[in-house]
C-alpha cells in the first residue's frame, strides 16, 4: 500500500454552526425563541444567545489555516475563520483536499453533547431546538453530501427517557450515533452508576446506535483554577477518555447491554495499554469489592465496548495489538488547533509506518473499524477508486490551503456578503 | 544476568506507623498534645486522634499477605496486619525474603505529604509533631538498618518558608529526599504555578533533595461521588501523576530551578510517552499561549526532571526508551494491595524480559536510577555480592511469607503483646 492508496474515515470533526441553522426546521410554535448567533458591537465578538442565556465558546478554536501567531482559544467571529468550517459545501472540499472520504461532526455552541439545550427553563423549548438542531444536522448537513457524514445528533441530556426516544427517533432518520457526555453527573445528572441511563443504553442497542462520548463533553471543559496555564488548560483533557473509560468498565449498565458500543472521542489511545494493566491486575487482585465482568477479562470487556479516536499518537500506534486492532479509529478534528489538516494523511502514514503496520491494519485504522463501528458504507455513494486519499486529492487540486490571517478572512467574507447582496 | 543477580531498591513502601513512634521525639513541652493510636472499642478499630482531629486512614491498605477474600481498604487494627508493616526488624526481614536491598518509605496517617501535621489549630504543635515524625523516621526507622533505608521526611505544608526550614534541616540529617503533594491547590495551599513554592524547591536544590510526589497525596485522596464503585476509586489514583506533572512541565519554578528532581511515586510509567507526544506535538503548535521551556523541548525537560516510578506496568516497559531509560525506577508498594510481596522479583524479570530489556537497562531500572536519583550508595553497607535478589532471599528462608488471616494476626499478636507484658 502506498500512502495515497488509504481510505480516510475521521470519526470527529467539528462544525462551526452557520446562524440559519434554525431556520427551516424550528417549529412554528417556537419561532424567535431559537437561539439567535448575536454580534457584539462593543467587543467585536459573536456568541449565541437565548432566553436560556448564552453559549460558553461558539468557535471552540477553530483555527485552522489561519497563522500560529493569531491562533487563540475562541476567535472572535465567524468572518474571521476559515469557510470550512460553518459552510458544508466547502467543508466536503477541505475533505477532498485532505484526502478525507467521511466525517462525523461533533457540535460547537451546544457542547459536545448538546447541553447547552438543556440551560434553558422551558424544557419543551429546549427539545424543540435541539430536534431542530438534530434535523438541520442530519437533512442538511449531512444529507448534503451522501457518503460524505456520518450524521451525529445530540440527546437531550436532562431526561433518560426523552434521550432515548430521540435516539429513536434520529435512527429512524439514518442516524447510527449519538454523542454523550463523558460526566453526567458534573452537569447535575444522575451518575452512570446510577442505573437512571439504562433507557438510553437500551435505544441504542436496539437501534444499533454508537455512542459517542467526546473530551470535554462534562462541566469541567477546561480544567484548571486561575493560575493555570492555558498549556494545561488545552492538554489535560486528552485524558479524559480514561476516568469515562474507568467509570464505564466497573458500570452494571455496561454488563446489561453486552452490544452497547462507545466511541471515546479525542480520547486518543497511548494510555489504554497501561490501563488495561492496570484493570487486569486490579480485578484480579481485588476480590472484595465484588466486582463482577460477567466472565469477561477487563481487556475483552474493552474490545467487546470500546471504539478509541486518536488524531496523533505515535505511541499508541507501536502498542495497537494491547488496545485491539478492531478498536481503533482514526480523527481528523477539522478545524480545531490539533487538527492536521491539511497534511493529515502524510503525518498519519509516518506514525504508521514507523510503527510497522501491515496494509490489513491501516485499513481497520484508517476506515474499516470506523465502517463497522458506525455502520457507514463508504463505498455507497463513492466508488472505492474514487475514495483514496489519492484520488479526492487530485479532485481537489484547485482548494487553497495556504495560511490565510484572519483579516484576509473577513476580507473575503465581508466581499462575499456584499455580493450576495 | 540471571533474575536472582538483581539488585532491587523500592523508591515506594510504606510505614504503619507502631504507636510508640512520638516517644522519644516530641519535645516536653508538647508531651501530652501528640496524636495517639486509639482504639475505638465500640467499632473494634483503631486510629490516630489528636486535638486536631482523627485521621482519615490508619492502615491504608495494608494487607500484604492476608488472604484475598479478607482485603479491604482499611484494615481495623494493627493486630490484624503483618508486622513487617510497623516492626522495622520484621520489615527488613520482609525485605531479605522479597530480595529488596533497600527502601524508601512514605507515610500512612499522616497522609503521603504529611498534610495531617496541618490540621491542627496551634501551628506550633503542628510543626514539632512533624519534626517529632520525621526524627522518628530518620533516627529510628531508617537508622536501625544502615544501608536499608532511603529516608523520607515530610514538610509542614502550611507555610513554604517552614518547609524549606524543614528540607535544610533534614538534610542535614541524612535526608535526600522529601514529600510533596500532588495538588497544593486542593488542600488550601497556593498553587504550583502561584511562585510560592519556590523558596521550599530552592532548598530541594540547594540540598540536592529530591521531590517525592506520591499519587493520592492531595485532598481528593479517593475520587468519585456516593455511587462510585471501590474499583474506580481504586484504579483512578494511578493517574493523578498525569496532571500533576502537566502542570508542572508548563510551571515556571520549574524553569527557575534547572536542577530539581521530581520523583512521581506510584505514578507508573505507561501514560508517558503518550504524554510527551502530546506535549511536544502542543509545545510545537500553539505559540500562542506564550509558553517558553527554556530552549528545551518537553522531552529534554522530562528527561531533566522526573523520575518515573512503577509497580508494576509492562506497556511502559516496552516503551522505555520514550520514557527515558535514565528516568524509571522500581517500586514495591509494601504493604499496599498493589504491592508484589513476596513474588516482586519473579514479577518484575518477567515483564523486563517480556520487553526485551538489556543488563545495562535492568540495572538502570531496578537500581542503578534510584541509586542515582536519591544519592544512595547501595553498597557503602552491604557487599555488592550480598545485595542481590539471590543473597537477600538466601538470608531469608526462615521467613514466613504463607498468606494468613487477620485471625491468626491477631492470635499471633495478643500472644507477643502478653509474653511482652
Amino acid at each position: 500500500m502506498q500512502k495515497d492508496d488509504m481510505i480516510l474515515i475521521s470519526v470527529d470533526d467539528h462544525i462551526v454552526e452557520p446562524p440559519d441553522l434554525f431556520e427551516q426546521h424550528i417549529p412554528a410554535k417556537w419561532k424567535g425563541r431559537e437561539p439567535r448567533l448575536v454580534t457584539r458591537e462593543a467587543e467585536g465578538t459573536q456568541g449565541w444567545e437565548w432566553e436560556g442565556g448564552a453559549s460558553t465558546s461558539t468557535f471552540i478554536n477553530a483555527v485552522v489555516t489561519l497563522p500560529k501567531e493569531e491562533w487563540g482559544f475562541d476567535p472572535s467571529s465567524l468572518a474571521e475563520i476559515r469557510p470550512g468550517c460553518y459552510d458544508v459545501r466547502q467543508r466536503v472540499r477541505d475533505m477532498d483536499a485532505n484526502g478525507v472520504l467521511a466525517s462525523m461532526c461533533f457540535p460547537s455552541f451546544p457542547g459536545m453533547a448538546g447541553n447547552f439545550f438543556a440551560q434553558v427553563e422551558d424544557k419543551a423549548l429546549g427539545l424543540a431546538c435541539l430536534r431542530a438542531y438534530n434535523d438541520w444536522h442530519i437533512d442538511e448537513w449531512a444529507a448534503s453530501h451522501p457518503g460524505r457524514f456520518i450524521p451525529l445528533p445530540v440527546p437531550p441530556l436532562w431526561d433518560p427517557a426523552l434521550a432515548a426516544e430521540e435516539v429513536r427517533r434520529t435512527a429512524r432518520k439514518g442516524a447510527t450515533a449519538i454523542a454523550f457526555t463523558e460526566d453526567a453527573e458534573s452537569l447535575g445528572y444522575p451518575s452512570i452508576h446510577s442505573g437512571a441511563w439504562d433507557p438510553f443504553f437500551e435505544a441504542c442497542v436496539d437501534e444499533d446506535v454508537t455512542v459517542a462520548i467526546h473530551i470535554a463533553s462534562g462541566a469541567v471543559g477546561l480544567p484548571g483554577g486561575e493560575d493555570t496555564p492555558w498549556d494545561v488548560k488545552m492538554c489535560m483533557p486528552t485524558w479524559n477518555a480514561l476516568p469515562c473509560a474507568l467509570n464505564l468498565m466497573w458500570c452494571k449498565s455496561l454488563l446489561d447491554h453486552p452490544d452497547l458500543k462507545i466511541a471515546l472521542s479525542e480520547g486518543g489511545t497511548s494510555w489504554i495499554p497501561g490501563f488495561l494493566d492496570r484493570l487486569e491486575r486490579h480485578y484480579g487482585n481485588q476480590k472484595w469489592t465484588g466486582a463482577d465482568l460477567g466472565g469477561l477479562t477487563p481487556t475483552e470487556l474493552w474490545k467487546r465496548h470500546f471504539l478509541a479516536c486518536f488524531i496523533c499518537d505515535p505511541s499508541g500506534l507501536l502498542l495497537r495489538d494491547r488496545i485491539g486492532i478492531d478498536n481503533i479509529a482514526y480523527e481528523v478534528d477539522y478545524p480545531h488547533s490539533d487538527c492536521t489538516f491539511p497534511y493529515s494523511s502524510d503525518e498519519l502514514w509516518e506514525h504508521m509506518e514507523a510503527a510497522g503496520c501491515t496494509d490489513e491494519e491501516i485499513d481497520k485504522i484508517t476506515f474499516e473499524n470506523a465502517a463497522k463501528w458506525l455502520r457507514f458504507d463508504p463505498f455507497e455513494h463513492t466508488k472505492r477508486e474514487d475514495a483514496t486519499v489519492g484520488a479526492l486529492k487530485a479532485s481537489a487540486a484547485d482548494v487553497d490551503m495556504r495560511t490565510r490571517s484572519k483579516v484576509e478572512y473577513k476580507r473575503a467574507f465581508e466581499a462575499q456578503q456584499a455580493a450576495a447582496g
